[in-house]
């Protein structure tokens, strides 16, 4: 899987132009009239002039003209916050910054006002062109992305775009970019993807274990100092018989007590593989005073955050296929598209979810209220607990609203798991660090469901079915999409 | 490092020869005379056929005329177990066959009657010369060990040499060996290695891990009845403040209770891989159906079992060195060659241990009876517990009785562990199925000080020091010698 990582990056200005402020177009190409794009001189420098390494990685920072007029930012949200409440502002590198979670959160922290680089391969998009798949929403190049944050904000993103996995790269970009906090949402992220076939559970371990060590490495080698957040999963626990602590269970066992790790079930190649990683951080925080947050984060739903909105070009992804998407983005797409919900097994699979709007939150509070060199500490991350019926349910009462016609069908479960158990899992510490969560609602569940309908015409119903089957994962190569 | 994974198989056949039977000469180029090299036909056949293969891996089954009368087996020990009581015996696949615990275990083995293959990349020995390294003792080529096991035994060891991360490689021998069991020792093995540099943290991780998932997917693909018999070890538990359970652990926590892995605590990316290892295994046994045995071994000590005491060109590997050398048998080497005895620290570091005689003997007792299908079981493989200030005393007591005078020095430790601390790990369950332990005894101890004294013009005594550190570790490739 090799040639997955294999990115190089180019950059295409074309002569048309349409103003940021303006509806985007299903051109994608175009730049804003008001924009040029200019090089950060050391980074890009220091590539150039070492042709060899063009093709593999490649350094852009991307600034802009003055800001016209006309294209104003929102205001800033209430709870901003400066960093350490110092002059100069944290710097913060969010690796994967191109995806779901990773868009968001760099545009949240800029607008903030932290300094914000974005690491990123890009193989995330290389995944949908490989199986097939697209985001519900017409999603820009990152480079249009961040020249369309700079006109809007007046802040500018650096872009490093690279595979973390290559330590050269990765060095590069910790010397130029210097941070003082590191989001790491730099993986391979789906389960179903992880149980395609025996090259991607390969690839996952290898991407995501490796990419991690990689981090570990620079920050003890660059910036010692560095707090790295690091994107886990609530999946690493399973579903244990007894409450889910965060992180930590102390236990009392033939008359002796000890603090221990929480013991992780994890169910898939993806999920074991956040397993490592926590292990991994966990062994270099005791042994070198590395400082870590492992953010234990639930299922994210929702598409919209404060920045996200501002236009159409700073639009996130949203998937609602069998291998990325996940299930309250996915019933709300298949509600939109009048296909019956698509309950696994029994639908009793409890699991902790979250907003988007609360992932950005989280990360910043990681950020604003780094752990202690040494520490490892772990946060669990989401708000609220549903079965899969339940929320089933939650989606066919909102669509009855909006005058959908709302089924709802069992499919055989691709996965192994429980369908029906106990789940309690604690999530305090964000919400003690000042979380404000937004509760899944009627108007939230109203508006992905209009979201949804808007971009009806873009769904492409062989998506929707599971695909990939837990038991069925097999030695050769599949290449055929995934539908 | 892939460099050090693209291994190559040739042989030669010198005009030379030494009877088997015949004290073994620093010529370790030579074959017995009574010996013919033939090929397997069928994975021979198919290797040479796909020439381009041929620089990777190789399969080569080592065979032999009929053995010369003067040159007779030792008589088998007296718990002889033919595999499962029928005609036909087991088919065991030792991967890692070439090292200090599989050759041994193969050897043991066969001679129980097993049919076996061993499949190795020969990276470990690699490992020595890019260290600048070597065993205590001088030991033979694979294929002359092989020969000459044929000779003295007339039993055949198949060998299949190439790297399990090559999964087409793993593969053909899968389908051409068609084992009934694997015991899986194929791995990085070695705490300090993987704490030498970036490169060689990450190689471990990715060696193992990966390695390990292929095995998995063979047998999910190939040989789904086959039992996985994997070397875990006692590390991965760390050092608790509770009694160390065997994999599990029963846990009452706000009124409910469920049994879950127990947890871990590694503490090398070494250890760490083990930790995954684990991880992934308990998944494919759940999802699959995969029957596992984890034995988490404690540190082995000996050098001499049964069958590699049959021949000198039999003779097992004895590491001595800050690298790959282990307590027990690096103080008694220390001993033979006047070096005061290098105890970590404080020395109160406790660990579990085992002669290497029991380690042949768990393995065969988890062969014998088999996890059930879906079975992830895991045992403590190790007999005793010793701390490091005690291993010292044991070996200063022997060492006297020889008329040696042995020292103790402390040394900083140039590992992050406790040095005081509460340790008592359970090791019933090998008991049960029959282990008959082999004790820590002064006659051993006499036995390895007198082979380390017979060794002792071998030693370099520049090996002897620690010369890894925890917290040192950089990202700079070490290619000078370790010590």
């Amino acid at each position: 899987m090799a040639h997955l990582m294999s990115t190089s990056c180019s950059i295409k200005i074309s002569s048309s132009y349409r103003p940021c402020g303006q509806p985007l177009s299903q051109d994608r190409t175009v730049l804003p009239n008001s924009f040029t794009i200019k090089t950060s001189k050391s980074p890009f420098k220091r590539l150039v002039s070492k042709g060899h390494r063009a093709g593999r990685s490649c350094v852009v920072l991307a600034t802009a003209a003055p800001v016209s007029k006309e294209v104003s930012a929102n205001p800033r949200s209430g709870s901003d916050r400066s960093p350490n409440d110092s002059s100069k502002p944290q710097r913060v590198m969010v690796i994967g910054g191109d995806g779901y979670c990773g868009w968001a959160t760099a545009l949240h922290l800029s607008n903030k006002g932290y300094e914000v680089a974005i690491v990123d391969s890009l193989v995330r998009r290389l995944f949908d062109h490989q199986l097939g798949l697209d985001s519900l929403t017409p999603i820009s190049s990152i480079h249009n992305r961040l020249l369309c944050w700079k006109a809007i904000t007046g802040k500018t993103i650096e872009l490093y775009i690279g595979d973390i996995c290559d330590f050269e790269f990765l060095s590069e970009t910790f010397n130029s970019f210097e941070p003082d906090a590191v989001v790491h949402f730099g993986e391979q992220r789906s389960a179903p993807y992880s149980m395609i076939d025996r090259s991607r559970a390969v690839f996952t371990q290898k991407n995501n274990v490796i990419g991690t060590l990689n981090v570990l490495f620079a920050i003890k080698e660059f910036r010692e100092e560095c707090h790295l957040v690091k994107l886990g999963t609530m999946g690493e626990y399973g579903t244990p018989n007894i409450d889910i602590e965060e992180g930590y269970i102390t236990i009392s066992h033939n008359g002796r007590t000890d603090t221990l790790p929480y013991p992780k079930q994890a169910s898939s190649f993806y999920h074991l593989s956040k397993v490592h990683d926590s292990n991994n951080i966990a062994f270099t925080c005791k042994a070198w005073g590395i400082r870590a947050t492992d953010l234990n984060q639930g299922v994210v739903y929702g598409v919209k955050t404060d920045e996200t909105s501002m236009h159409e070009q700073l639009y996130n992804r949203l998937d609602y296929d069998g291998v990325f998407g996940t299930a309250l983005n996915r019933f709300c797409v298949q509600a939109a598209v009048g296909h019956p919900l698509t309950v696994y097994g029994k639908g009793g699979q409890t699991r902790g979810y979250l907003d988007i709007r609360d992932t950005v939150q989280c990360v910043e509070l990681a950020i604003a209220n780094p752990a202690k060199p040494g520490e490892f500490r772990v946060f669990n991350q989401f708000t609220e607990q549903f079965s899969v019926n339940e929320l089933a349910a939650l989606v066919t009462k909102a669509g009855q609203k909006l005058g959908l016609d709302v089924q709802t069908i069992s499919v055989p479960n691709p996965r192994v798991e429980a369908e029906e158990h106990y789940y309690n899992a604690k999530h305090t510490k964000l919400i003690e660090l000042g979380l404000k969560p937004h509760l899944l609602s009627d108007s939230l569940l109203d508006s992905l469901l209009n979201f949804a309908i808007e971009f009806k015409d873009r769904i492409d119903t062989k998506q929707i079915m599971p695909s990939v089957s837990w038991k069925k994962i097999g030695v050769k190569p599949q290449t055929v999409p995934a539908n």
